[in-house]
């Protein structure tokens, strides 16, 4: 089987040690699945004797209603990466370009384009700046920025981020923006480029409810683009019953709880910053974050393995392009589970 | 958004018309979902707080248990058509065989393809026959085969089938053979090509759980080949997170629920009968099939929208490539199920 190179991986875990981790290398909300999502998602159990809707009427409905988007400016996938896919086998693009660090899937859907990395500078906490617009060519056929980003949790400057969308479409690239942190940011509306979607034809904005509903395991993401062009040609990238009923179901369910992702995002925002000092006083560098998880630096490249004895999973940073062995990332979590990470760096501190 | 050429589009139905139909359009198991597997999925939703794991490995461990399959000889994707999506990614066929009728789906993913149709004949009951052989040639890169064919219900003669495997195999030929329905036949070890899988490394089975557990929502379907290096390929063609938690759950469970197939195949071969004796009682000409379902014609090419408006469903086959207007597929269900269709073929006999 081939590597499997992001964080979330508890069941290699559980194989090797025989016991689930607390697991702090997915950034996923640690407040569960809220209940009307729950349940909606068992009703839809007894649904799944039907065939899924392949073109997601209800939860686009649903979803545009909360996002105030047309629904047919939605297309929904089995999962935000599933909408990557597709994405990069409609737009084929032959240039294409990326932050450095940034979310490794870009990268593999991308293998047979010719791509270009845009360095992040950890001197500038990898903030993406105005030095980006310089590299966005007339020869470039798209750009994918993540933002706020992953895995820095970083987010771009609006006025730059205009800049950006300007220089894209004077030139005519493709550009992709990942918001699927976006829920997270306690000025979440200051950072989406929805309001930007009519205007702008070849930009398009990947979302997804996995992390604030807590729900990864179900699949569920999306894109957002004025472009029905686009829109028809995701749906023939692939098969037609790509998102499951149990998806769907959960998407209608999710969309209707707007104000429980606005306080989970104020809850995550207090954590955060108390894991950030926290993690600054046992000596790690911590990068500015804004998102539901932390890049740090440690002196210590085994820190990941050392945690992961005492049963703790981060996500080992080493494996992204732009970064090396030393950084990593984990999750903000409840009190009880930060206690617990917290606990074992001091334990791996004094036994070192 | 683009046309929905397949059966079971039940959404359709239910925006225009307010309520759901009977649907004889999709082939599903009307028995339901057996409680085992709806047990696991009701569980697996609490689980969808964690990543789906990637390499499926206890669904493949119990799958491979259940079919006596090495695990590591089975690939697991988002519903055969996930597979298919994959496949045709990974093998890239410059020339593939195909029959004429058979799924649709085949033809959709090998859109860059050259694609030779090897017609199946209505006066041969739309059996493939020896005369295939002659078709495969060698600057053939892939055959596709559907056994029990799709919409016919035919099964292909284990010793032409074997025949078909060996030209193959001659001419360095993939052979692709979609088992999905093989669950239905009442003799189905004497069908499927398991056997084979350890010699010709070429060999491609595909199955799902979806008809027979009645979980075509779920989306859950798996390829077997004892080619390795194909299987890593085919977890590179796309997301590593293609299968949900639920989906994974179902199929383990699925797997333990063998002795409730064979049952629901004797079933369901009883019903058929019925149900062929009742259609050519009423003037219609039914082709001979073993699976789930049944390929009918009727002089009355507008059958289906007749039906529709009296809340039945049933799959116009006209779209099919090797078919034209008047032949229609319908579902092997319950008893009460065919009497509804029965007594709506009635009606509209009478108003003609």
């Amino acid at each position: 089987m081939p590597e499997y190179v992001h964080g979330g991986d508890v069941y290699s875990y559980a194989e090797r040690r025989g016991a689930m981790p607390l697991d702090l290398s997915a950034n996923i909300s640690p407040f569960g699945i809220p209940e009307a999502v729950r349940q909606a998602m068992h009703a839809a159990v007894e649904d799944c004797t039907r065939y899924p809707d392949p073109f997601c009427r209800a939860a686009r409905r649903a979803i545009g209603a909360a996002e105030g988007v047309d629904p047919d400016w939605i297309y929904c996938g089995n999962g935000a990466a599933d909408v990557l896919d597709r994405l990069a086998a409609v737009l084929r693009p032959r240039t294409a370009l990326l932050t450095a660090p940034t979310f490794a899937e870009y990268e593999r859907t991308l293998a047979g384009a010719g791509l270009r990395f845009h360095r992040l500078r950890a001197d500038e906490g990898f903030a993406v700046t105005a030095r980006l617009l310089a590299d966005i060519t007339p020869d470039t056929d798209a750009v994918y920025l993540c933002n706020p980003n992953n895995p820095t949790g970083r987010t771009i400057e609006p006025r730059v981020l205009h800049r950006v969308v300007e220089k894209c479409a004077e030139n005519g690239v493709w550009l992709i923006v990942d918001e699927c942190f976006n829920d997270f940011l306690i000025d979440a509306a200051r950072h989406t480029l929805k309001s930007l979607l009519g205007d702008y034809p070849k930009l398009v904005l990947l979302r997804a409810y996995t992390k604030m509903y807590a729900v990864p395991g179900v699949r569920f993401g999306w894109c957002m683009t004025s472009n029905r062009a686009l829109i028809e040609d995701l749906y023939r990238a692939g098969q037609p019953w790509n998102v499951s009923v149990v998806a769907q179901a959960c998407a209608v369910a999710a969309a209707g709880e707007r104000a429980y992702a606005a306080q989970t995002a104020v809850r995550i925002a207090y954590a955060r910053a108390e894991l950030a000092a926290e993690l600054a006083a046992r000596g790690l560098t911590v990068f500015p974050g804004e998102a539901n998880f932390l890049l740090f630096r440690s002196s210590d490249r085994g820190l990941h393995d050392k945690l992961a004895a005492r049963g703790v999973l981060i996500r080992n940073c080493a494996n992204y392009r732009g970064l090396e062995a030393g950084y990593y990332r984990t999750a903000v979590k409840t009190a009880n589970q930060t206690a617990r990470l917290l606990a074992a760096l001091d334990e791996i501190q004094e036994e070192s």
